[in-house]
């Protein structure tokens, strides 16, 4: 989707600020995750060493995604025209060639498998991730109600679906093995998942539905909020499963010392 | 409010300097916290984790801050004139949005409360200051003067006292379960609590008092003073809180060894 429509003041902000927003929000979670990973035992960091590099990654693209839209409009006699530099949707789309793929793994690290078991689920779901994500890219760029995105969308959604369904299938499993106390975490976290995941596929058929300038405003906003759900929030419940599996392990730990004394 | 106004060169110097200012306050409140944060036990970081995070994000806002200021004015014949190109207010909106409900948060942590008890309050804070923030907003980008600014203003003020209302009877509350030595610093972090906070509304209102090149400067300034005082200074004294308690732990610890051993 080209951006080759002149926006209002308003929808100009908007679209500005919500960057601008997520520019912030990650980075303090790039800030905070890196502080409190050091918070938890060895062993439990890995999740959240995954979940700092998304949020470095996703940070870098935002900066160049709203440095893209800024050089992309221009102020003339009160409304935001385009300048004819193009607006690199691409940026979105490395992004998430390399964050989703690192999600995907902060998350089958906090499910309770073998080492084994998660390597086989983590490739499974690296190609897959990987075949959505470009063959979801020739779809964003095609012209809105074109044959070609229609195609496009359809053959990323393929992996979408089988993505959604893996983990699904993975959470449920691995729920019977988690400690007691994790099991409602786990039930959140599928839901932020499910939920985030959801965004996208709104945010890039919407635009065909509504067109024109509120397309552009809809899509900028729906990907922003998707991104925000997915990384930093996803993560601090990653993070909340981790912390509770540490202390879990703790308290275990701590028992069969005392039972051991006695 | 617009900056459709033309500045002296001493009002446009002020609100510069003053917006500087707070970018080098913000980033050695940043390092400071960071560096002091790991000189507390463990349990005591998290409220010095929730200040770190607030000093970046509003160090960002900062920046962009002062670099739409002066986007929006140019120098001609010895007088700062509006360029065009709009200052954004939005900015310091999108960065309360993030900080406010972290410094409640923040707040929080340092009182004596059950999880369960934090949570709820900590629930309770976040709606409110979000709402007080969103509208807030809207009175502040229509005129000065306008009915739509007053409503708007009144509106945010509801939420506003709400908060006020509500940490004033928690901090009472939690007064007598802290610590004998940790009482007067209490009373301090909820003076300036009150002081800071007092500041927004001034900066919110008085430009309509005032009007023109005046209320922009007396706005400019009253937001940056009020941002120093509740992100920095707040966070140093519930830095002090935190390392007060520490050490009064230790103490009870090293007590009860002693009269173990004994």
């Amino acid at each position: 989707m080209s951006l080759a429509t002149i926006l209002s003041l308003n929808q100009y902000n908007i679209v500005y600020n919500v960057l601008s927003f997520v520019i912030a929000t990650m980075l303090a979670g790039f800030i905070g995750f890196l502080l409190i990973r050091s918070s938890l035992p060895a062993k439990h960091r890995n999740a959240l060493t995954l979940g700092t590099l998304v949020m470095a990654i996703a940070d870098y693209h935002y900066f160049r995604i709203f440095n893209s839209f800024t050089a992309a409009y221009h102020i003339v006699g009160g409304k935001y025209v385009p300048t004819g530099i193009p607006f690199n949707e691409a940026y979105r789309y490395v992004d998430w060639l390399l964050t989703v793929p690192l999600l995907l793994a902060e998350l089958v690290t906090v499910l309770e498998l073998t080492p084994k078991e998660s390597k086989v689920l983590i490739s499974k779901l690296v190609v897959a991730s990987s075949l959505m994500i470009a063959l979801g890219y020739p779809g964003q760029i095609s012209p809105v109600h074109s044959t070609a995105r229609t195609l496009w969308a359809a053959a990323s959604s393929v992996f979408f679906v089988y993505i959604l369904y893996v983990l699904f299938v993975e959470i449920q499993k691995s729920l019977d093995k988690q400690p007691e106390g994790v099991r409602p975490l786990m039930f959140t976290l599928r839901a932020l998942l499910l939920l985030s995941w959801g965004f996208y596929p709104i945010a890039y058929i919407l635009p065909s539905f509504v067109g024109g300038a509120t397309g552009i405003v809809v899509s900028q906003v729906g990907y922003s909020i998707a991104d925000v759900v997915a990384k930093p929030l996803f993560t601090y419940f990653v993070y909340k499963v981790s912390k509770l599996k540490a202390e879990v392990e703790e308290k275990e730990e701590a028992d069969l010392r005392s039972s051991l004394a006695a």
